[in-house]
């Protein structure tokens, strides 16, 4: 099906996405939820104009200092990250260095986790935490506030891409720093974490390890850009370009009339 | 599961409808397209703050016009239509009165087709067209141009809901007149229509219902309501009210700092 798709259709990357969400849902590392949860993204990827908007830029050069300055940060991975862009995942856990571990919402049956670890390995990954974890974060139901030991359990800085509002809550509660990756600036993740990067993570990865390869050898560089930072003033600029956005199509409507 | 959301959930009836669509898919009468389908309008409805805003209504109010005084109005239906507002279609249809027909996108083989109208017989329908169309439109490749022939091959108004592009373009192109219900006002459908109610599907039947009854008998009013609309300034206002409220984020954002 996949490769049905012509690299001329204006709209091939995103289609192949939405072939990749499904095949993995039939193979059962994509949560049944997960397709669903893959369209909200895209309509707020289709807002954004499907590239990685400036304000972002910001975000993501943040999001490297504080990988760079961690002591224990850890990629936390979920069915829809890890079929999308497996390679980009661990060519970025390479460059930090950061642990790997799955973490997934629904059905935590250790059948998924290990799908989805396996995928990670045969995609070259050295090590996948999460597929057994006896550790447990506080005010979390269930076993959706399983962590690993040696992950995100000992962790200061947890990367979430496509997790559910309640996670990264949790992880902040327990005095963790939390970079998201997700495209609704308005979801309770973006509105929790640390830092919020709102950008498509087949985008936002790569420039994330290209930082982070930046600002390696640069501790000084690092803490100013963490303390140069302002939460509310990132989301405040991804609000306003999405605002002057719109303002621009309604411009254009009257203007074609 | 869908008993399982309690009515004081503060998103209980999104997480219904996810469900729904969820059910129906494993059932065979969504498409396995129609979740990622759900979250983008799932995402839009979020910008709306999910309620029926102000501009619309004038859309409604026109679209409602509109199939009172057709002569031929056709309600086009598709799988996740069909399994969210059974009942709402159906009585949309009495009060016009139109004519029902199933319009799948994916898969057109006469299985789900068949699925999709027993599920509207089930709900109280008494004719739904579609299930195996022998006329066709032009320009549309493939299976997805069969349509009924005492259906929309005949229609002068065609309302479809939550449908492709190609579709209400080629409608379009034929010389019918097309009301899309689409939350994504960037769509190519809600670009292309006659007129986009961008709203969701499970707020928009009752309303245009209403506004149906409302108009039924005052062809003047109803002539009066077409003579004054204008599609770009409805999409303006559309794109208006979405600027307005990602300029009151950014402001809030920045007072609460």
């Amino acid at each position: 099906m996949i490769n049905d798709i012509p690299d001329s259709h204006p709209r091939a990357a995103s289609l192949r996405m939405r072939h990749t969400i499904e095949k993995y849902r039939t193979e059962g590392l994509v949560a049944d939820a997960g397709p669903i949860a893959h369209g909200r993204g895209e309509a707020f990827d289709y807002i954004l104009g499907e590239e990685t908007i400036k304000p972002v830029y910001d975000d993501i050069i943040f999001a490297a200092a504080l990988l760079v300055l961690a002591k224990h940060p850890v990629i936390s991975i979920n069915g829809n990250a890890a079929v999308l862009v497996p390679e980009e995942i661990i060519s970025l856990s390479n460059a930090i260095p950061a642990k790997m571990e799955v973490n997934v919402f629904y059905g935590r049956t250790g059948v998924r986790e290990k799908k989805i670890a396996d995928h990670l390995y045969s995609s070259g990954a050295k090590e996948v935490l999460g597929v057994n974890p006896e550790a447990k974060i506080p005010n979390l139901f269930s076993a959706r506030g399983n962590v690993d030991k040696n992950g995100i359990a000992i962790a200061d800085v947890v990367l979430v891409m496509l997790e559910d509002g309640d996670r990264t809550k949790a992880l902040i509660d327990c005095g963790k720093k939390v970079i998201s990756i997700d495209l609704n600036p308005l979801s309770r993740s973006a509105k929790d974490a640390t830092v919020n990067i709102c950008d498509n993570i087949t985008r936002a990865l790569p420039l994330l390890e290209k930082h982070v390869n930046l600002l390696k050898n640069d501790t000084k560089k690092c803490n100013s850009v963490i303390n140069s930072f302002s939460k509310k003033k990132s989301e405040s600029n991804i609000f306003k370009y999405i605002e002057q956005r719109f303002a621009q199509l309604a411009k254009e409507c009257l203007t074609n009339e």
